[in-house]
């Protein structure tokens, strides 16, 4: 960046980088965007920005983002106490949240087991998961964690710790996304739809 | 976005949106990112923008980004003062600087005529332009706009205007992008390579 740049915007680039995806030619249309045509909204985005920073911790009981020591969920008294879904992420959360459907809670690992980026149990709150296997009672625990090597090996692991406690365990099925076209997709997903495979016409297929 | 975020979160997923190429999903990346594993970066980009903004001026002169009343290159006098190129914006200025050929100062419009956009004359300084003009003695101002319509249009306006105060006015040539293809270049700018090519031979070709 040319020193004739004035110094606050020189930070300012090198300060939009740490957003994800956001390289030098990103940076500097956004600055040039904000002190151009967005000076109010964005002296707004550094008070809201700052606010989040200090004002978000994690819920004591799930992780989830929270503003005060239990976030909005776990705090929720109509909520079924006796389900559990373990999602990676508050964004897996909201999309959970949207289907206006499931009513149980929430436990957020912020993370996956990835050996290779050195993430073990213990960098994705399992020992606070497993206190709460052994002090709650669950009838079921949904393991919710994205369908890649690191999400299957975070459900495995997951599942072995609820079995400890004789807590019963489920996981997302696996099958056709829809609107999807069997030529384009994996080896593996055609595999799962196959042997997932449901009767259509109701009648009992093991006796005919 | 649901209500289960707390409220500081929804407000900076929000105030990331101000951003240009940022949607709902982008700021809930961006979030994300910053609140799990940039807090401290984050803190330091909220501060980063808020001086920013608060401290970037227009230069008085020539419209760059400045902390002061001029800029650091109208302040140079190591500068050539009768040369000014006429810029768009800060991003060109930072893009001529990097030739590290050009020794004249600039003049920045921060925008182009668009009158599609109900941007006119008024609105890119022009009337500072003219006024500079009438003071100070340029032997040359180079046109530097964009090479699209706005900036063609733009470009010619200003011409005019130069020719008032008979300033002579030059314009960056047109002609292939280094590493192009013919065939993969639009018509019109073929027509101004072609128009516009050089000897290569150092005969003087109109005598032959």
């Amino acid at each position: 960046m040319a020193s004739t740049l004035p110094k606050s915007l020189q930070e300012l680039l090198k300060g939009l980088q740490i957003l994800p995806g956001v390289g030098p030619k990103t940076a500097q249309r956004m600055a040039l965007h904000l002190l151009v045509k967005k000076r109010r909204a964005g002296v707004k985005l550094a008070n809201d920005l700052k606010i989040a920073l200090d004002s978000i911790v994690e819920c004591r009981l799930c992780r989830n983002f929270a503003e005060e020591t239990l976030c909005s969920i776990c705090l929720d008294q109509n909520r079924d106490r006796t389900i559990l879904s373990i999602i990676e992420s508050p964004l897996d959360l909201v999309a959970f949240e949207a289907l206006e459907e499931y009513r149980g809670l929430y436990f957020l690992l912020l993370g996956r087991i990835s050996p290779m980026e050195g993430v073990f149990p213990e960098h994705i709150g399992l020992d606070l998961l497993e206190r709460r296997f052994a002090k709650e009672s669950f009838r079921e625990v949904v393991l919710a964690t994205n369908s890649t090597i690191e999400g299957e090996m975070t459900a495995q692991f997951i599942s072995k710790l609820a079995a400890k406690y004789k807590i019963p365990t489920s996981r997302l099925a696996h099958g056709l996304p829809m609107g999807s076209e069997l030529e384009h997709l994996d080896r593996l997903t055609l595999r799962y739809a196959f042997d997932g495979r449901k009767n259509m016409d109701g009648l009992d297929h093991s006796r005919s």
